[in-house]
């Protein structure tokens, strides 16, 4: 590691495997700042504390049928032809609680969600019952034996009192926000969004509002980047372009650096003469952590560090880029909200076509996952050069594909990393 | 259907099919208002209309490196004994046009994403070539033959001019920002939010800002519900709860149909004297569209149509409330939207563990997937009751398990639903 570190030959970099790099990003990672937001607005944020239940839930037996509560002792040896006839002594609607208790001979309509009164042990459901007027007096009759227990859920049945709900560094959606609002958490601790600055470098690139020239593209990372740290929790700021000048790179970069949580940057990463963002690193002022992946594509992603905040320098080909950002700055982001292992999650799949590339490096390839009769099948893009911009949108996985020498076959299991599951 | 829409003896409601209910919501549902947003705060939302590319990708032919552009033909004879200099007569930078035409003999130097200049036919990389100077002129030399269009990205190689990018309905993620960026549309058209509100209906609910109280429990489903549709891509509105009275509800209900675009309820669908939802269906100004569900939980949810507009009556039971909405009303939202065939992604896997529970309908159980050796197994959640909450967090998809009358054993290939899948 010490030798990449050192080696600042721009045409020999010493490439770092992709684990090796996000190991060493992980270790400059640390969960930041907490505020406080009303439950509603929780969604999508990260849990910045652990949440424990301060009393046992159902915390009360709760009917689970509209019906009778009584005694099922009471029913023992009744039967169709010779039903039991139960004195109905109270009306419990849900919210209400009753201050009669069931003895026996006795019931009580009770409503689904009610709590059982003290006495009863079983719920009947209305449509199992009858119902009768002696006396002035409203009865219950039921033609079967009801078993201990029945419709009734017994208390603790989901959560015990100081269980472990949720952890920290969860990302809250609809069933963390049905927990935080059951135990009456409505103001919920989380994670500061990082605020995360992102860079173009590059004089052929155009704003999105400009017309066209020759030679130029418009500038597509940026706002793609934009959308990746949306996506990974993070809050986007899209800083003016880096020309291709170096010492106003330089102090954009620092400036950034010290204004925001991370910066990251596309393009200016590879060995041409215009390249500045190797020179930014190399010049001092911020410590390189490496400059070259064993990976495609993206191989030149360099990342730094400077005052404990890191630096990520992408590749300026779009497809190169995304992948980048998937892989070392999607688990930075979520890292800094207390996310542990906040890695793309890998599951095996069936090459589905041949691989035909072949390369010294691992090669991440954008794809898609289909599963057929349980089995998932991984299906590279038509088209996966790093320069290519079109086939990110169709992608829901990249396929890892090990360094190889021949094709890779149909058929053959693959590692593939999922895309859209990392976000949620 | 009639037969369903007309029995509106609470008892005996004739359950529809999952599917049938499905198409029969969508009837009702349409891609709503469209509205012009910035590119940068277009993600997540879903796209109103189709982009074709208004030009090729690449529209020049692209430089795949650092380097220098050359005629092939010049290298058809070289080798590393016998190297051919080429005189190097411009140097590209990214963003320029070069305004001379390589000839035989000569080269540019060419950096990555360049526009190729008339005459050159390759690119060599950087590192492959040598330089010198000769009589104060700039010379590069090669020892390798090099392919025609090597490290050339042609013209049209992504997109060709014309050609459908996105359709409307899309939701726009990463990979659609930078199709978006790339040809310029800094004004996105997208679908309005659908405005859903929320209600909760019953009077054992404190909200979640309330201490405890005997009998009752906290109205999480509200915040559970606005959840789900903020994923769904929908803007929630959460109305004050309906307590038990008809008439205060049925007013509420009709003022939100007037003001929304859709009405959401939970809880007071059963049969119990006190639910209410029901009655309000029934109670006409509401046309049923059904009241029963072949499914478990959430059987009794309801719908209704008032003057083109939706109301969906889930169960109050989280568990039966989540799996309602995911069912329902989400593929409501993102129709919408404009998203086609918006229901929960299926999947066929493999049934984990054995399923004991028995039912004459469809069941949908929460439950999660792991992937094994290329293999989706479904693991239902321990705990499945209806009522249940706690489960809902740890699920990424619904498991289908068809009406049975026996165990559905472990191993048995059963179809699932994926929960995060369908918001992106």
């Amino acid at each position: 590691m010490d030798q990449t570190r050192t080696d600042y030959d721009k045409f020999h970099r010493k490439p770092m495997q992709v684990k090796d790099a996000q190991r060493l990003i992980a270790g400059y990672v640390e969960a930041g700042a907490v505020e406080t937001v009303p439950l509603a607005e929780s969604v999508e944020r990260f849990l910045a504390e652990p949440v424990t239940a301060p009393h046992p839930f159902p915390r009360f037996r709760r009917s689970g049928m509209d019906g009778y509560a009584i005694r099922s002792a009471d029913t023992a040896s009744c039967s169709s032809d010779d039903p039991v006839w139960l004195e109905v002594i109270d009306e419990i609607p849900c919210g209400s609680v009753s201050s009669q208790v069931i003895r026996p001979g006795t019931a009580a309509r009770i409503m689904t969600g009610a709590e059982v009164p003290d006495g009863a042990d079983a719920v009947v459901m209305l449509e199992m019952t009858e119902q009768q007027e002696k006396d002035g007096r409203a009865r219950v009759g039921l033609k079967r034996k009801i078993q201990e227990g029945q419709n009734i859920t017994p208390i603790g049945l989901e959560v015990q009192e100081g269980q472990l709900l949720l952890s920290p560094g969860t990302r809250i959606s609809a069933g963390e926000i049905s927990v935080l609002a059951t135990f009456g958490i409505h103001r919920v601790p989380v994670y500061r969004k990082p605020r995360i600055a992102i860079f173009s470098t590059g004089s052929e690139l155009l704003s999105v509002e400009e017309p066209l020239q020759p030679g130029k593209i418009r500038n597509s990372n940026t706002y793609m980047l934009a959308a990746q740290v949306r996506e990974a929790g993070g809050e986007p700021f899209i800083l003016e372009a880096i020309m291709d000048d170096l010492q106003l790179a330089q102090a954009r970069v620092e400036s950034a650096l010290r204004e925001y949580d991370a910066v990251v940057t596309s393009g200016g990463v590879s060995v041409g003469d215009y390249d500045i963002m190797g020179d930014l690193v190399r010049g001092g002022g911020v410590e390189m952590l490496y400059n070259k992946i064993a990976m495609r594509p993206g191989s030149v992603t360099t990342a730094a560090v400077k005052d404990g905040k890191l630096l990520f320098a992408l590749s300026g080909n779009p497809g190169a880029c995304f992948v980048g950002f998937e892989l070392f700055v999607r688990p930075t982001i979520q890292g800094m909200m207390g996310r542990k292992d906040a890695y793309l999650k890998e599951w095996t799949a069936v090459l589905d076509v041949d691989y035909t590339k072949v390369n010294a490096f691992t090669r991440y390839v954008r794809g898609r996952m289909e599963v057929r009769d349980g089995l998932v099948y991984a299906v590279p893009a038509a088209v996966d050069e790093s320069s290519v911009m079109v086939t990110i949108k169709d992608s829901d996985c990249l396929i890892v594909i090990p360094p190889a020498k021949a094709v890779t076959p149909a058929g053959s299991k693959v590692q593939i990393l999922l895309l859209k599951e990392g976000s949620r």
